[in-house]
């Protein structure tokens, strides 16, 4: 793996990062496709549209189709037909948040699923082992994300875990890396002495790259800045920075300008499938009455080939149809969308105007 | 509109269809696209698979987006971006099957929308009118389809009412016939008697193109084949011959063995979204724990973009897991299918082979 800079505006960074199936062109913003598929969008139209970085999620693709499935496919890539690179997260998240029974523990994760009831346990040596059978290029440790909120003794617990799993991950991942590159994962909540601590214990251990964890998990927006900030400045120069689970249009453009270089999230895409669109003018609700006879295109200024061939009020009859083919105009519209805003990001940084990029955009997007 | 018969094999023809927005090769299959998309599958791929004509459903149109919509949208074809031919059925066997709250009345079918429960009233001249604002390039007439099972003063109380209406839609078309073509609809049921009658009641208004309705309601399979025949013996060869609502690739290879010229079904599609697929040594349940690890296409002997790129041990996780992919990847596998096997079915009888090939294929696709 190799990373690059080839440009900087203020602290916002534009760079590559070379892996064995990809060179993406940072910051990239990873569509997330939790059971190896990017909800009702097809590999082709991925790649079409320009991505060459996907998310997998541990959790899912290890309860089904299973570890064993997925390792005699010969990895996701092959199983998925999908030959551009992945990136999956640990599962630790998920076994918190959707199984049952949940015990945190120091060895690990015990969960009960939350399709059958059975019984399994994340741990690092287990999660380690479950993703080298995913095959993912890069792969994300197990961590304890504490809640929002958190106490401070809860946050530190979490960290002394957190920083213990990454050794035990970064060992089990050093017996046989192959093309795979383990990140950290940074926590520390909304308490920024915290953020840099961890951040300080993840970058001792030296890795391929950095995440932020543990922020757009429901607190209050102002914490997000300062949280990530902290934790920024003591991760390395030299290595991607990745923030998890993030985001919405404004948090993008502040993560980029405190130099953060990959995001993912569901957010375009659950958006469309829930009748709301990306557009050079905000966002667009769909299933807005106003629409029902426009003939005019999702957004006049998109290129993208649902924007060249149908209307809105076509688009927004679907969605009120429940029709099939709504989420997947949609979602192809949204995915377009937000590969060309990322790519129109690095540009302003190239350009050295991202401060004005990122003012015309928020405005745009501003959180109501 | 011209319809020509190229080639005959026994009773089975393959010719060509000309309408104002395609040529279409005959026997067809057409889609159904009742809502103004044919479900889980983009106008673009239709058109690569080769679909040149499909279905709308003028019950469901009317109700949703509405005439108005349609016809402000200059039509059906500019609504939904489908630049070939459509047809659109009058919506009266919809009005009967799902709202409620049905009269059935000889100026026309009063019913309640399934959406709303408003009141509204199919009649020829109102079902010609809406036709009209939809825009299809065939559009059919009001029917009155009678259930099974029906006693013969049903069934004749359902021709009298069908011959009626047909000649009251005859003359509203002909009013405004612009690019559109009426076909007639012989009804009677699973009485050979009254089929013929209808069919010859049909045939005196010499219209464009003759359907036969009334089968696949219900009764069992040995009906239809001497149903079918006793209309179409009464049919004129000049004209195309459309059975509605059929069917299961045994009813099309037994009715293009009596001469029928164009089917429509919702068969493929439907089955494809419930995890069925067809291919070239039968049907197979995508679902099945066997295919789990399966890395073979769903058919080896298929060339479309799916078998080509995907397993089926893929395809399954996608059903398993309810994915949009799944849906999407198996309705474009069984509709390239079906595209393929009537084009099969046309140089089968242009090379006086058709006997074998249907016998070769009610094999693979009997009924169990």
């Amino acid at each position: 793996m190799k990373f690059e800079t080839l440009a900087t505006d203020g602290a916002a960074r534009a760079g590559t990062l070379q892996l064995r199936d990809a060179k993406i062109l940072t910051p990239i913003f990873m569509p997330v496709g939790t059971q190896a598929t990017v909800k009702a969008i097809s590999q082709d139209d991925l790649e079409e549209i320009g991505y060459r970085l996907i998310l997998g999620n541990t959790y899912h693709l290890y309860l089904r189709p299973g570890a064993e499935t997925l390792r005699q496919a010969g990895g996701i890539h092959k199983f998925m037909s999908w030959p551009h690179a992945v990136l999956t997260d640990s599962g630790g998240y998920q076994a918190f948040s959707l199984s049952k029974n949940v015990k945190l523990k120091d060895h690990g994760v015990i969960f009960r699923s939350h399709l059958d009831g059975s019984e399994h346990i994340f741990s690092p040596e287990s999660t380690i082992s479950i993703e080298r059978d995913i095959g993912a290029d890069i792969i994300m440790p197990i961590d304890d994300c504490a809640p929002y909120p958190a106490d401070d003794k809860r946050l530190k617990e979490s960290l002394a875990r957190t920083h213990r799993w990454l050794a035990e991950c970064k060992k089990y991942w050093l017996r046989e890396p192959r093309h795979q590159h383990l990140f950290g994962i940074a926590q520390g909540g909304v308490n920024p002495l915290l953020r840099a601590d961890s951040a300080k214990a993840c970058a001792d251990l030296d890795l391929p790259g950095y995440a932020i964890g543990g922020l757009s998990v429901g607190e209050p927006l102002e914490y997000y800045v300062p949280s990530l900030a902290a934790a920024i400045e003591h991760l390395p120069k030299e290595k991607p920075r990745y923030v998890m689970g993030v985001g919405t249009i404004p948090e993008l453009l502040n993560g980029v300008a405190l130099g953060v270089d990959m995001f993912d999230c569901v957010l375009p895409t659950r958006n469309a499938r829930n009748g709301q669109v990306f557009t050079s003018v905000g966002k667009v609700n769909l299933r807005n009455l106003k629409h029902a006879q426009s003939d005019s295109p999702i957004d006049p200024e998109c290129s993208c080939k649902v924007c060249k061939k149908y209307s809105l009020g076509y688009i927004r009859h679907l969605h009120k149809q429940n029709e099939i083919l709504g989420l997947m105009l949609s979602t192809y519209h949204n995915l377009y969308f937000m590969h060309g805003f990322m790519r129109q990001m690095r540009h302003a940084i190239q350009a050295q105007n991202f401060e004005q990029f990122r003012t015309h955009w928020l405005r745009l997007f501003a959180p109501v």
